[in-house]
């Protein structure tokens, strides 16, 4: 059965994974036949957003392992245990965390760094020409795992896609329902919540980047 | 087009809304043409739970509408401005938070008394004789909302549905991949995390309610 890692950054849009995406994707990894593992990272935060609100929970810490494990119902690893060689393909939902938390993204732009047990996790699948699915905002970390002129996408925001293509990522513009595919690196982009106003808009992106996920296996 | 109330209680199976559950909901409510609100109490959570460990996180508090935020990508409502009349049906979802944030039945088991913004708002929909799903462990809260001999399920364990038959609820053992229906109130009830195994499973009994719901609309 293939075996997909899927690698999350907390539990809410605003700080943490995008929860729709998240369960999108395992739920369309189940259905295809395959299995997966989730992991993050044992690290802080960046910071806790009230979703209600909008703001900065003052003086509040949430750690990314812990909060992930609620997307996972507990069944969460750190990623420091991810052997690479065990798993056929790597997949990053979205959401905040993962430009707040596995990069800087969303705090520093075209001046990013990636946590380097992401980096380091991320490189391993690209090095062993194994397949990649990068959804939402997760593309960011893109040319840092594969360097320039790869092709992906986050949607069609001018300013963020203007932010990624200063870092090397060959951008393409893409409608919510569609993907785009690098095929000589095995990597597959959605916009999914970049552009989604719904759950069942996202579900079309996501559903095809999981499929050619696995079809690259 | 129609329109459905759906109740959150937190985000993460063991203090609040079981994640899988309420996206699924949420998903079938669109794929089948319909829309939805979501509401959830202004309360404090029972306790805040580690989903990595399983352990209470002493000294810890959460609120219940804040942290149903995270599901709902900010958009829940208080349910003191819930209108039943603005509605057709009304879903909830499962997750301990259901019995320990709407009602407390995981604590008190047969005592069990419900919140009553939750009792108000439920019975205001089985007053107005509208459909309603409960699934998981929400259906304890049903002989509190329903009165006695009501029919449903919270799948096949033998402690939870005696404690429930005591409370007055006609329990019917049913597979994950099904729903009881009680015809005369227009109540749907299917087992989901009470038995599911993984995501998919869950979903084939939630469509299913969330079909049948829609359909005595």
């Amino acid at each position: 059965m293939k075996n997909v890692a899927v690698i999350l950054s907390g539990c809410g849009v605003y700080d943490g994974s995008e929860i729709y995406e998240t369960v999108l994707t395992l739920l369309a990894i189940e259905q295809a036949g395959a299995k997966y593992r989730c992991f993050a990272p044992n690290i802080e935060q960046h910071h806790v957003i009230n979703h209600l609100t909008g703001e900065v929970s003052d003086g509040e810490t949430r750690n990314v392992l812990v909060e992930s494990a609620r997307i996972a119902r507990g069944d969460v690893e750190n990623i420091e245990v991810l052997v690479e060689s065990e798993f056929d393909a790597i997949i990053f939902p979205g959401g905040f965390g993962a430009a707040k938390n596995l990069c800087d993204f969303a705090i520093n732009g075209d001046q990013c760094t990636v946590n380097p047990l992401i980096l380091n996790a991320a490189k391993s699948f690209a090095k062993a020409s194994k397949p990649a699915g990068y959804m939402c905002i997760a593309p960011a970390m893109l040319p840092f795992i594969y360097g320039k002129n790869i092709q992906g996408t986050i949607g069609t925001d001018v300013g963020v896609a203007s932010a990624l293509t200063a870092l090397g990522l060959s951008h393409q513009n893409c409608p919510v329902d569609g993907i785009v595919v690098d095929q000589q690196a095995k990597l597959v982009t959605t916009p999914a919540f970049m552009l989604a106003t719904n759950i069942s808009e996202a579900a079309q992106g996501i559903n095809k980047l999981v499929a050619k996920v696995i079809e690259l296996i």
